[in-house]
C-alpha cells in the first residue's frame, strides 16, 4: 500500500464532481459517483462517511437526497481531503533507537535522549513539505485545472448523467 | 508500515557510527553494530547488502574485515540510504481514473488521458519535495548535528567498543 492510498484518490476524483453543482442540480449520492467513474460503491460510500465526519460534505437524506460540498471548493484543500481518508498518517515513525546503545547498560543518559532525534528531525522535515504541498491545493484550483483540459461539454454531460440517476433512486424508493 | 521503514532507521543509525572511523580503527561488522545498538542482527545484515549493493559502504572480507563507507560521508545523501534500502517506491500510484468515465462507454477519448492527471500532479509534487529534503541531508551533516548533542568521550568510547570486538571475532575464525 502506498502512503497517500487508493481511498484518497477516488475521493478527490469524487468530490470533483460535486464542485460545479448548483442549487437546481439533483444531489449526487455515493453510488452514482461512483458509478460514474467505474469504481467500487461500497468502498466510495465509506469515503463519503469519512468526508462527511470531517465536514467537507454534508448529506441530505431521502430519495432525492445526496452529497454537496460542505464549505466553498477553495476552502477545501488536497490536505484536509488526505487527512479525512487517510488520518494523520506519520511518514515514519521513530523507534528512539538511540537510546539503546549498549555502553549505555540499559539506561540511556539525559543527553541521549533530549530533543528531537537527528534523523526524526530529517523525516519531520520531510513531512512538513508534502503537507505544505497539500495545503496548498484546493478542490477549487484542482477543478479549475481539470476544467482547462476537459471540454466544455463534458461536464455538461456529466452533471446530466447525474441527474437523470435522481429519478431512477426515486422510482427504487418505497412508496 | 510506514512510508519510510525501520530499515532505514537502522541503516541511518548504523552508517553514523562509520563516519569517524580511521584507517587505524579496526573494521565493524554488521553484527557488532546491531548489538551495539540493540537492534536485530539478521536484519542489519541484509541492510549493509542493500548498502553495499548500492555503493554506500564496501566490506572487507576475514576476521579483521566489516564495513567501512564507501566514499566520503558528505556525498552520501539521506536520499540515497533511503533508495538503497526501500528502493524508489512512489508516495502514491495513481490508477488513471479519469480514463473510466461511464459517459465514455470503454473509450476514453485523448483528451481525457493526455498529461498527468491533476491529482497525480499533486502528489509527484509532494514526492519531489521529499526527495529535495532528503537529498540535502548528508551522513556528514547528520554525523555533525548527533556530535554536537553528544559528549566527545562517548565517541570514544563507542570506537573502543568496536574495536574491542575485532579480537572476539579473530578467536572464533576458523585457524
Amino acid at each position: 500500500m502506498t502512503h497517500i492510498t487508493t481511498g484518497v484518490e477516488y475521493a478527490l476524483h469524487c468530490l470533483l464532481f460535486l464542485v460545479d453543482t448548483d442549487e437546481e442540480q439533483p444531489l449526487a449520492s455515493a453510488r452514482d459517483l461512483a458509478e460514474l467513474q467505474g469504481v467500487p460503491a461500497d468502498f466510495v460510500a465509506k469515503l463519503f462517511t469519512k468526508l462527511q465526519k470531517a465536514g467537507i460534505v454534508a448529506a441530505t437524506e431521502g430519495v432525492r437526497g445526496g452529497f454537496r460540498l460542505a464549505r466553498a471548493p477553495e476552502r477545501i484543500s488536497v490536505l484536509d481531503i488526505v487527512e479525512a481518508i487517510d488520518g494523520q498518517k506519520p511518514l515514519f515513525e521513530c523507534r528512539n533507537i538511540r537510546s539503546q546503545c549498549a555502553l549505555f547498560e540499559g539506561e540511556a543518559p539525559g543527553w541521549a535522549t533530549r530533543g528531537v532525534c537527528s534523523i526524526h528531525a530529517v523525516m519531520l522535515e520531510a513531512e512538513a513539505r508534502i503537507r505544505d504541498v497539500m495545503a496548498s491545493h484546493t478542490l477549487a484550483s484542482l477543478a479549475t485545472q481539470v476544467a482547462s483540459k476537459t471540454p466544455p461539454e463534458y461536464l455538461r454531460k456529466t452533471l446530466g448523467w447525474l441527474a437523470d440517476r435522481a429519478p431512477a433512486r426515486t422510482v427504487r424508493a418505497p412508496r
